[in-house]
């Protein structure tokens, strides 16, 4: 059974890992972190990380970029693998986790959901051989409370696909007018509306074929299950900083 | 056997009815009109309209504007019902219509597809009380030659949600930066790539559900279908104006 | 402010409805009845609707058909309008709520998504006059515990299909082997995967062009937010029975 | 200028090849060769191979696979590189290729679609890692004129998913009935209507997430189109075996 310590328990994302491990097998959590330290779950919940008495194999953290230091300095100490899920770091965050995984293992993603990561690494592959013969466009599906357009993972497609073409290409937001499209344009679309989770879809439109890689987020549950996979996979490695396309071996 | 008389035989069009009305039976081409009077087919082509003395139970126009006056007199001095599937009439051309069909039955409609009209039909049912409780975006899909933004067929759908829903709604073409969407915003999208023929979305998102209603065009022979059963929907009518509603006993 | 008494006010679809009820205005839950009759919420609970001292303007009800007897009972001596949102109704119950809908307004559905029910209408409403030119299959995706397939809701909407066109057509699920499809066919494909919620597409597939109406349910939330609106609807009404169809204003 | 030899000059795809060579430069048909030897083109149309006394760079064949042997010593004689889009070949039409391709390059894929061959690709790079956390689908939609269900297209890719992930799959066709899903099944599901080309659509759904990987052909202009740039990409390579992998740089 593999023992997880939950820093940031009882936050939004830490009760949706608390409700998601119970579809696992062989791995729970022994134990929380967190200001508000009420125990909602069977787990025993400590205000510090320092005041955590139980032993563990993995730190899973779903907290603030302002824990960083504390948490590093923690894991080092007890020689134990560290997932970190929580975005907004800082250069110097940055060097720190550098520093720190000379000694353990780190596990770090601003984006926890494998299929994002999946379909990032399919752009990767596909998008400079077929950009010769193929337009590329990028439409990408929200709640009408989101507040940024395009989201934040729209971006980091197509971001991906500019930096594997080589060739320089423009990012476009939207369509108006008398102008027919250039072929370095990546059109990036921001469709608002209800309680849509999140959608992203890139399409490779050729001649007389169109390709389309999609992913759709169902709920939350899937940076949960993202991370508790994570956590499984960091176990035993080498000190050093794994991501997303490690986990999912297309990282060559 | 319907018998029909096809103007404009020999254009893009033309030759597209020629083909789609092979799959139809009781219904044939019995004579063409085109400037270029080189006969491709088994029906005979004349220059000219006056000169066609071929018997025919209906008229079918897939020309230019410029032809509609002596295309109207003749139908009415033969007493035959007529389709017209030509664009970019003047408002003196549409008053010489109305005038005609006070002596024949004439078919217009600006799109001949009967899809692009049912998915017109539905969005004026539900628009209105769905506005509600859902957002409405516009997505549509065409080949990258295609020179205006968003498609003529994409405007048109997005104006029939406009008129049911009645409060005013305001069209835009595309999202970016920081503002979360006003619910009487109507996102249209205009995706560009490939040789896409032409795809419409309309989607309502509301609290925990998306409804869609989408039209793909898959050649331009829906066109063509469309006319010919305009053909014999017209066939043994009274004298007035028909369109696509009224062949799809949508118009109620 | 509209004051609902909330039948079943603890199970699952409870919850969501007091949950759901926060993004209303002038509308709130004053009093539940569950046999778990501990409050987790700001309004009181009672064991049994009888002990409820609670004055109301509308009763919700998502508990089971055993209660649907003294619920009716209640209702009507109070003169208060009710919302049926339980399934499994025996003929007999079926008599009991046409019999006090004589006294009082009582709404019923089986379904109270307003997405599901606007797709079923517009399938009424298009199924007849399209069949003769489009092929008509159904495409259904839920997640990989649902038990049985085709889903409810597939059947339902094949068979509003079915109803429609009067002509005999035959239901199938799935295709393998070497035979062309019959026009009279109606493909019902059942897509099992995940953590899907519930996707229904209607396919209309004619010559050149493809109709798809799409329904996709994101939370449960969706069923909350169909009942909420109905009890805002039935409020003020005449006695009778009411649906999806009345509330839509699509059932002309 | 690269000059092609069309072989199956006047059959439908060797057609389909003729118009689409107008869209790209620096590479056109200099002569066909075809039973039936009217000349539909600019090019002159030959009947037998042997007859053809025009020199060329590349032989492109669209014809049927009795046509094989001839071809291939023609091929070997001039010491020009061929490409074979001819399906249905034998085992010793197969050792024949083999043996000539260490005379001369030759290219040859069952499927000439860039877009099937990248979607291929990309099943066979992501589908064992996600197996163990996804549920794999295929959905394949086709016109009402299509025989065989499912497509072998479907197939294909349903067998480099199953090829991939190792573990013991059963492939099923539909669902019907009260049983859940069992993880090692992979649905292929078959939806015929109207004049739809061909869609596939590979669906990954998993805890919270749906990936999708999808293709639709527009027209056959594709195959026509990955075949002309098959020529110009064996052009100037050694001696050998080629196929659509080596093409898009995805045989790695």
């Amino acid at each position: 059974m593999v023992k997880i310590l939950l820093n940031g328990c009882n936050g939004k994302m830490g009760r949706v890992v608390t409700e998601a491990i119970n579809n696992f097998k062989n791995i729970s959590i022994v134990a929380g972190i967190d200001k508000n330290k009420e125990s909602y779950s069977s787990y025993p919940v400590f205000e510090n990380i320092d005041q955590c008495n139980v032993s563990v194999d993995v730190i899973l953290d779903f907290s603030r970029k302002e824990a960083l230091s504390s948490l590093l300095q923690y894991a080092k100490s007890k020689n134990t693998p560290i997932v970190l899920c929580t975005t907004g770091y800082t250069e110097e965050d940055i060097d720190l986790i550098n520093e720190c995984s000379k000694h353990i293992p780190i596990f770090r993603s601003a984006n926890m959901s494998i299929g994002v990561n999946v379909v990032n690494n399919i752009l990767r592959n596909i998008s400079s051989s077929l950009y010769k013969n193929f337009d590329i466009e990028v439409i990408e599906k929200h709640h009408n409370q989101k507040v940024d357009a395009p989201s934040g993972t729209a971006l980091l497609l197509a971001h991906t696909i500019q930096e594997t073409i080589k060739e320089p290409t423009d990012i476009i937001y939207g369509r108006e007018g008398n102008k027919k499209r250039e072929h370095k344009e990546i059109g990036v679309h921001a469709i608002r509306g209800g309680s849509i989770v999140g959608d992203h879809d890139i399409i490779f439109a050729g001649s007389g074929e169109v390709i389309e890689i999609s992913h759709k987020a169902i709920s939350r549950e899937v940076f949960a299950v993202g991370a508790i996979n994570a956590c499984e996979f960091i176990l035993n490695k080498p000190h050093g900083i794994y991501n997303m396309d490690h986990m999912l071996n297309l990282s060559k």
